[in-house]
């Protein structure tokens, strides 16, 4: 199948699709068993430096779900690791930044970075994939936007709160904006590597970008993540994703995207239409539902293809990855209910 | 001033008033050193239990800071201590729950509570903060909202995904709502002792109810809030305050309350104008805002007063507590901001 085919590609592009194609964030993670078996050989960052078993992680949910996109195997923190922060990985423990950047000094120290020559262990991921794909789904490559990079990199790891991130922002504009700048140059770069390599579509990943108010994202946020998507090579389809961003989405839409990423925490109909018919829809199942038996969840999966109805432009997901606890079964089940249920 | 003359109560019933009232939640916190020399003499649940103590903290910022209510100082689990899940207030840890509640065998062993004879403590604070406050401001009591308090009751605690909160809905619906009308009419009692002994307001905190999607909330939670404020004494305004809601907001009204709290992540126009003009609102600066200087959060003060645009219904508010960080200088700064800038 061609690609621009692929009923992926397609939906993407809000074009009528024979069923409405699914995949599903960190389909390559930890609730498999074929995941967890390559972890107890590699380190994580291990891992993902090397490209034929990155590829293995890849593709291994491509037959396994019968999903209708393959998505990269990679970190969103690839990039910054050659930065210079102290970057880790600690196991069960989730990335640690050894040196978090909280001042206009750190700013200025953070080391300049060409992915093409810090990262090609990515690239040659994506070459690898594509081949082996041979064309039966998409490969879609992926980056971190730039504030939920520069969060890790502020508060030092995983926050709940984000208060290191607001107080740069709002105490050090200037210094924000120059973070901001420095990790705008180098996703693009980044992204357009992975296009060159062969990835068919992109995600940004604005994971935490929810804990902004609208007021903190038109300001500190919508400008840069505005010029990354301006800066990626046309003509590939760009998925613009975070969590917690009911009241951002249209401000998101704005930043850019073919594809706005949806959360668990709207409702797919009234949010579509608060985007507009002019951009495509992903998302947007609690990935807790799955933890209940799929006659459980069967409903909820229902009523989210209800309120898509059928329109071109849905693409079905999670409305974040798929949790470690999750019995691969279920997600089996999810996968072939969305196809059943979709065929039109 | 008779208490239907202050400000806040005005607010809350949509009458006009000179200047837009203000309180703030956590008020009476952490970022007192007022507080931290009261919580050098007494433990968390001792200060609690401690009525002339607990009232000495309710009334401090109300001089303090020239607020336009005190709120009661308690903690929503006061209602859960006697209910045998083996509660404790660790230092600097939040609460624990050393038997959480996690299937329908948990949910029948918990102990029913009268509050009027399981927390006297609290109802004897609200009697001496009356007299005290001799009719300057109004006094707020308070509770967690029944989704809030089974979070922590199922959850053990703090939690960041609500996972078994989820399991447990999902999978033993009719124990979740077992749970959820146990928790519904002990709270309802709980508040009623407050407005009994003379709370003039009160809020109902459910906090973290933005970890659920519209679906969820409609089935597992809006028929159980709704229960609730329908229970309380007539007459008396309902704040009905969440974090993460945005898309939740006009379920929350239909749940019942005389004003909606909004978190920061909404535009208060925005939402107000979702809402309808029968309901006030209370809100919605980030609380992370006040770490930088005045300088810096009196255009976010500023933007929230212009979109209320001076309509009777506004009471100003953080969009959650006041942050153990915040400098006191600031929270002055930001009351006397709100009163300077509404004047009518």
């Amino acid at each position: 199948m061609p690609a621009a085919e692929s009923p992926l590609l397609r939906a993407a592009r809000r074009q009528p699709t024979d069923f409405t194609p699914v995949w599903l964030m960190r389909q390559a993670g930890r609730y498999l068993p074929e995941y967890r078996a390559m972890r107890e050989r590699f380190g994580f960052l291990e891992l993902c430096r090397n490209p034929d078993a990155a590829a293995a992680v890849t593709l291994e949910p491509v037959d396994r779900l019968g999903v209708d996109a393959a998505i990269l195997f990679a970190d969103i923190l690839l990039i910054v690791e050659p930065m210079g922060v102290g970057l880790e990985f600690a196991r069960g423990a989730g990335p640690v930044v050894r040196r978090p950047v909280r001042s206009p000094a750190d700013v200025r120290r953070l080391v300049p970075v060409d992915p093409l020559e810090a990262t090609p262990f990515v690239f040659d991921t994506v070459r690898i994939v594509r081949r082996a794909l041979a064309g039966r789904v998409p490969l879609i490559g992926f980056a971190g936007a730039p504030f939920t990079v520069a969060s890790y990199l502020i508060e030092g790891g995983a926050s709940r709160e984000y208060l290191e991130t607001k107080s740069l922002m709002h105490r050090e504009p200037a210094a924000w904006h120059e973070l901001m700048d420095v990790l705008v140059d180098v996703t693009a770069k980044y992204l357009n590597g992975q296009i060159a390599a062969g990835a068919q579509a992109v995600q940004l990943f604005d994971s935490w970008v929810g804990a902004l108010g609208p007021d903190d994202y038109r300001e500190f946020v919508l400008p840069h993540s505005r010029a990354l998507v301006r800066a990626l090579t046309p003509g590939v389809p760009v998925i613009h994703f975070g969590t917690g961003t009911a009241s951002l989405l249209p401000l998101m839409k704005g930043a850019g995207g073919d594809v706005i990423g949806l959360d668990w925490r709207v409702d797919l109909d009234e949010a579509w239409a608060r985007l507009g018919s002019d951009v495509a829809v992903q998302g947007n199942l609690d990935p807790a539902a799955l933890l209940a038996r799929p006659e459980h969840f069967r409903v909820r999966v229902r009523a989210i293809l209800d309120r898509a109805g059928g329109r071109p432009g849905h693409i079905f997901n999670l409305g974040h990855g798929v949790l470690p606890q999750t019995p691969v079964d279920h997600v089996i089940a999810l996968v072939d209910m969305v196809h059943d249920m979709s065929k039109r």
